[in-house]
């Protein structure tokens, strides 16, 4: 049987599991309940956000990764693909953690794992079959939830899961990419005009709509600020990245692929502390900051990793979601650190519920006469959470990279039965798409011959088989 | 007179005309008129879907229709014509049904209509000239609009205009295409790299606010079971297209065609019943059933109906709006017999109107006591329900296919005056677009001359003529 | 020092100088605010149209501007550097007014600001240096800003912004590129199909957000209106931009640069008006009109005015922004000495304050009794409302066009610190960017070798360098 007919099967049996699965256990959440008649939540409230996080991932991660010049096909097609299993997979397991009533915030978290997911991806963009994806996604998944799981039992500050969402996904990625070793013939891995095009368009959108990423599940006045600083942020490390970029460049000039995704950096690097008091300026800073580490991992860590340790990343996943997600971390330890009654009003104890005095004290009574929000807490000093802000941090990482280790052990075990990408078909579409347009297979040829590599003619009798 | 300068003086008679019906039949609506002093409706409860919309029939529609290698400028453009000329026109006989007092729901049923439109144009998609599709749009969308109508009267439950937008386009288009012919020279019949790019974004637009198309007119509850049941069902039919696109390939490869397209098909099949109680589970099996036909249809039937039947079908209409619509209506058939009471609370006389009790009977006023905004109905059974739900797609399906057709010799009749394309202008932009870029003339002439058709130089100096 | 590392500091010590300015004046605005106890004001008013406004200042004049062949990495990245540091400069500049209290409408205000600014770059794109563009962002934002200030303080109509954004860019760019002079080598002054598809859609974004545009900081009925009108507006432009494309064409065809342009025109053209009672019908002939005159502009003011006033224009923002916004400023006049409380109801003095009765004079208080939000006037006439309309159109067209003129000499004069681009660099990306793609490149050489121009082999070692 041929990879790509048992790709076909497993998937077929895979989304049938589903279905069943979803008979069992899923149901509408209360405001999508017709029986329900007390006064209905407005989709308005949650969709538009939403959508806007739909845009990010199938679009604008969709089109980010269009940018290798053979493998466009791949990166749209298995990001679409990745999302679809990943969205479904993920709603499923939320019934983990309670009942399965699916209402709008189901579908947002359900968004951000599958953030996390296809960052992953990304470190192994080109290198791996459509069932060793599907492996990865039926392993991470629950594991990333889990931590996510824990970052809300820790009660930690993480209001657009730059730690739960970015790190997870990163190192997962990165370990999972070291135990698949990197690739051989690199003569397909590198952007064409056209693709780039494609690319930074993907990266315009992903700029637009992360402040609703990092805003989705903040609420009022955390909401706006969310909002606001996510924007200076991603403004900041814009035009850093075009700074650094031309800096580190031999002839001084700017280089795509760090427009494409450095200018990001900012988004990842507010997102802990996006709705916290954290004033505009230091919301630039951040972002600038973010832009300007990022922007050096392509120049300089990238390849260092890949030469010293033999570590592969695709997508530079580390350069946009590791080490900005690191920096995520840090700010949001130390806003934590620094963030009092003074400065946030009774609204502290909303964003950090932990910090609020404890049931039936006299504190709590006087806070609940200003901010009736305000439930009971553990009286949880500013360094205490500070502290759990580091400790979410370790375990995350940590859990990440062992688990992305692991599931890379998991793929190569599994080969004989859901293959993997030979070197000559690295970055190359035609491993697993029918692309049948002669005349731009002729040009691909030029490209490989350029390189002295051997012809492709053959591939196009080529099937995807086991290996 | 060339064909052209025919056009551009169409084009602005038609304009003209439809200003001055304008000034005679259209003011604002209530929530747009300065004068209204009740309290403002807020703009934000339609529009945020309405651009949702938009984006889907703009960019959606005009990005999937550039898989065409030498027609991208006409799937395109023609889209963003037509889309233009069919607002106006479909806002403007509004008129027939009522005062035409423009708002938010006027605009958006303008889209709906404009949806039919341009589905029936995918499947004549570089077979018909600008004025061929202009006479297409005045015939079309009184009949469309007119079979909407008639849906209304029927009392059916079709929220995402499954039947009246998809069945209608879809066979409209099918009927007039069997009537203008197959083409004789496919030899630009068929994507390049890039513009299957373009493609798929497209596609992914139309993903991602497929659950606003579904959603934008219904309302609360209904509005997020709307938007839950088309996003799951979205999600099984791409996973389901996947797996099938490798399965029928000879090499067990995915093809570029299906996921550009069957990926949706979900989001057709849940239209008619997606603001029903028909729970996660089935809006995932719809879904995913919708997938495997729909790619079925672009791996089986398509060239069936065309060698047998002489039927063409550019985009596959038949497979991504046609027989998923029929799925739809079938659905909404089951959904509509099987709704009660006690699945619905008295939010059913909400979602089937004509079940609501007899006007004062007794039932009525029980009802009203927990559910205030149900009004008097024709006490109407489910199963006479379902009877209704049946008879508007058997209309449908018979108004439009026997439109399409007689349509279709409306064109022919008047292809003295509105042109026709010939066998050499088929799917080519320089039929109609000034295409001045050197480099990019040569590559078609490759492409061409490849497969042994008259070389094409002699194109540059042609013009639009009458033939 | 190339001038790539000097670019690459000068944007280091911006951003540095930037993030010290805000965080001696920069806060959260009241509704941002963690210590406000009011109620609080949902994001969701301002939120979704800001980001409709965001994808069209980014995605839609990003794609819109990579049209020329080889200068789309420079469009699409040269409109995203400028963006982000016109956003946080404007933003900053709004102190100039009153204290930084940073709120969803201040970052609107900034994507109008950044709007007039990138219409200005839209006439010097492929002729300008990046630090050339901070030079005249640094200029320009405040003299606009300021301008817009004065129309605020005439109290004129122009909720679309399309005297104070429109007006002012493109006769601001027009000046700058009049004293930069006409690019010599124009060999790469075209768009290829790749890229012509890429700008359409950014077209295509644009036309359907700008009902956003127009409407984002109108309110109730008058943001109903705001769409309505912009969107009818649109449609025509539409339609008459296909019709007089063809109809100008030698060969009667269509041309791609008109519909990416032309098509737009009337949201241009509605936008002083877009929120008044202009009725459905006049924004129809407002868009149709503006559509003509603009396809008009590409077809023959634009090649004369290169010719006989050597004044070059790379996007044609004198036909889409320039034109359009004076047609606007005249239908504003018209429509403001027509506007009676008859026809608008007491919401007059909302649309236009200074015609609201005196302070404290019967007139008032009777109009408060029906509207409470009126407040206090100078009882201005409507013919006197619209006297102040054309002083603003007057103001703003001469302050834009002098500051343009100087801005360009300052370009010049400091040339030999912020560069210039050479005859040979000019729309050539590879004078900015890194382009490595090496089949690319040979087809780019293959363009400029066929028109005769010496081979470019030697620009891939090409530094930037100080003229």
């Amino acid at each position: 049987m041929t990879l790509g007919k048992r790709t076909g099967i497993i998937l077929i049996i895979f989304q049938l599991a589903l279905i069943v699965a979803f008979a069992f256990v899923a149901t509408y959440g209360e405001e999508a309940d017709s029986k329900n008649i007390l006064p209905n939540i407005s989709t308005n409230i949650y969709y538009p956000m939403f959508q806007d996080v739909q845009v990010m991932i199938l679009v604008g991660f969709g089109m980010i990764m269009t940018f290798l010049k053979r493998y466009s096909y791949s990166g749209a097609g298995l990001n679409f693909l990745v999302s679809a299993i990943t969205y479904q997979y993920g709603l499923l397991l939320q019934r983990m953690f309670g009942p399965l009533r699916i209402g709008m915030k189901n579908l947002i978290n359900a968004d951000l794992t599958s953030a996390a997911i296809l960052i992953s991806m990304g470190a192994v963009l080109g290198k791996t079959t459509p069932l060793q994806m599907l492996l990865m996604v039926l392993v991470e998944v629950p594991i990333c939830m889990g931590n996510q799981y824990l970052s809300t039992f820790l009660q930690v500050a993480d209001i657009g899961g730059s730690v739960s969402a970015h790190t997870f996904g990163a190192y997962f990625g990165l370990g999972l990419s070291k135990i698949l070793g990197k690739p051989k013939d690199t003569s397909l891995e590198g952007p064409s005009y056209q693709t780039d095009l494609f690319s930074i368009i993907g990266t315009l959108f992903l700029w637009v709509f992360w402040p609703s990423f990092n805003g989705a599940l903040s609420w009022e006045d955390g909401q706006q600020r969310a909002v606001i600083n996510t924007y200076l942020a991603l403004i900041a490390s814009c035009v850093i990245s075009f700074a650094v970029s031309t800096l580190t460049h031999h002839s001084n000039k700017f280089t795509m692929v760090h427009i494409q995704n450095a200018t990001l950096a900012g988004g990842v690097a507010i997102g802990t502390v996006a709705d916290l008091m954290v004033m505009p300026y230091a919301a630039l800073l951040i972002g600038g900051l973010a832009g300007a580490v990022s922007t050096l991992g392509y120049v300089y860590l990238q390849p260092w990793l890949l030469h010293h340790l033999d570590l592969h990343d695709t997508c530079g996943v580390n350069n946009l979601h590791g080490m900005p997600s690191l920096i995520a971390a840090t700010v949001g330890i130390i806003a934590a650190s620094q963030a009092s009654l003074e400065m946030y009003g009774p609204k502290l104890y909303l964003l950090f519920p932990a910090r609020a005095p404890f049931p039936s004290s006299k504190e709590l009574k006087d806070i609940q006469v200003i901010e009736e929000k305000v439930i009971p807490g553990e009286n949880r000093s500013a360094n205490r959470q500070a502290l759990y802000q580091l400790l979410a941090l370790l375990f995350t990482f940590t859990i990440a990279t062992i688990a992305g280790i692991v599931t890379g052990g998991l793929l190569k075990l599994f080969s004989p039965w859901i293959g993997n990408v030979s070197d000559e078909d690295t970055f190359d579409d035609r491993f697993m798409w029918s692309v049948s347009d002669e005349g731009d297979l002729d040009d691909t040829k030029k490209f490989k011959s350029e390189t002295n590599i051997q012809p492709l003619s053959n591939h196009n009798h080529h099937q995807i088989g086991i290996v």
